[in-house]
């Protein structure tokens, strides 16, 4: 029996001030542990300014191609959160004030301060689910295979994990991380490559840092088995040794 | 005369380590900093795998439409280093040794220690220019419109540095944050709107985030005319303090 299809999916995140510098994204990073840890693969992020235009194109072109694609970013009450507009008119459906959204709003403010603006944020394209959140109350949503969450960090796990329950998740990827410590990439890559040759059902990672003048190296080695990923991990460690035992773990820096 | 065109950039982070949460990005946040104050407009980013063809596919939607794609990542020496043999074929041009890469490793490293794995690390798609970096002596490159860096920050910065002096680079965005303090967003929201309306030159966006419980919003004014983005500043200051001095600056949560 082949192996079931991957359950793969696209984050895309709206917002001229992550495009600015003037803010730091968070949520690439806690979307794709968050995922890895339902066993979704992230396989494409995509950053786009807060432009109807650029979101349709985005969301068009990725909604085909992966199982799920997330949003974060464009959810609030200004005239600069323009994302459920521009869902709508990917999906082509009406954007329409939603009595379920503004029932949850209510739960928070008072009916004489639900003013113009903030029904802004009760508009959900016609036939979406409300993905829901504690802390503002007010909404994102799902429609088709598009969940749409808000861009502070807070607030968009929350509705990470209010829309986790409903999604398809595959079988979890499993990593084990080996700490080489200060010997050069360039004095494994050879044997490293002739590893990932033998193994190929599982993919292999050498990721360099640079800190206060040093580089240090990790291997990651990740696969959908635990005995391939053991076996995998076993190899790579006594190649590292058979290469310190060499003496070839130095190189010399003129 | 019309104003100049903008000179606008991409960002296509290349690495499966990024989507598997297992590493945090620092080089959007970086670069786009970064292009900002060349007077460069970051306009899209996309993140992909260490896989030829995803990485052909993207720098070729992308090389077309901005006037600049800078990568990160995949620059080493080992298996999963992929992103000099992609950009050659994005080119439709080969990826040879480069013998000036081979002298500035050399500066590093010494004869004996350039194994076929480091070797890799010298070969440039034909045409290329080399972009040097003082930490690695492994050099980036620029082909056309595309600068190809490593991944590791501390080298894509100074791979940036090296190559800015050879970028075309346009009139600066100014910008002015307004601190807002708990006013909600969905207070000002409606009037913010109509002071984007009467400043068509300047983007206005509204930034809230959450913390130990607390929303804070901050209202960032941006455009290239110094005098355009400080009336459209003192405006949205004056509308603050309407709304402040007519209470309406709060709002019953229930």
């Amino acid at each position: 029996m082949p192996p079931p299809d991957p359950i793969t999916a696209a984050l895309l995140v709206i917002g001229d001030e992550i495009l600015s510098g003037r803010t730091k994204d968070k949520n690439i990073g806690i979307v794709a542990e968050f995922l890895a840890d339902l066993g979704i693969e992230l396989r494409e992020v995509r950053v786009v300014p807060d432009e109807i235009a650029e979101i349709v194109a985005a969301l068009n072109a990725l909604r085909g191609r992966y199982t799920y694609v997330f949003s974060t970013g464009g959810l609030g009450p200004t005239h600069d959160d323009v994302t459920a507009e521009a869902v709508a008119k990917a999906f082509g459906v009406p954007l329409l004030e939603d009595p379920r959204a503004i029932a949850l709003m209510l739960q928070r403010i008072k009916s004489e301060d639900l003013n113009a603006a903030r029904r802004r944020m009760a508009r959900i394209p016609q036939g979406a689910e409300l993905v829901e959140n504690a802390i503002s109350k007010a909404p994102g949503f799902r429609i088709g295979n598009v969940i749409v969450m808000a861009g502070v960090p807070a607030i968009m796990q929350a509705m990470l994990v209010a829309a986790a329950p409903k999604l398809n998740t595959g079988r979890k990827t499993i990593s084990k991380t080996i700490e080489v410590g200060d010997m050069p990439e360039g004095a494994f890559a050879g044997e490293l490559s002739a590893e990932a040759a033998r193994h190929p059902r599982i993919s292999i990672g050498s990721y360099p840092s640079y800190k206060d003048g040093r580089f240090a190296n990790q291997i990651v080695v990740r696969g959908k088995d635990a005995a391939d990923v053991e076996a995998a991990a076993a190899a790579i460690e006594s190649m590292l040794a058979a290469l310190r035992a060499e003496g070839k773990d130095k190189y010399t820096i003129t």
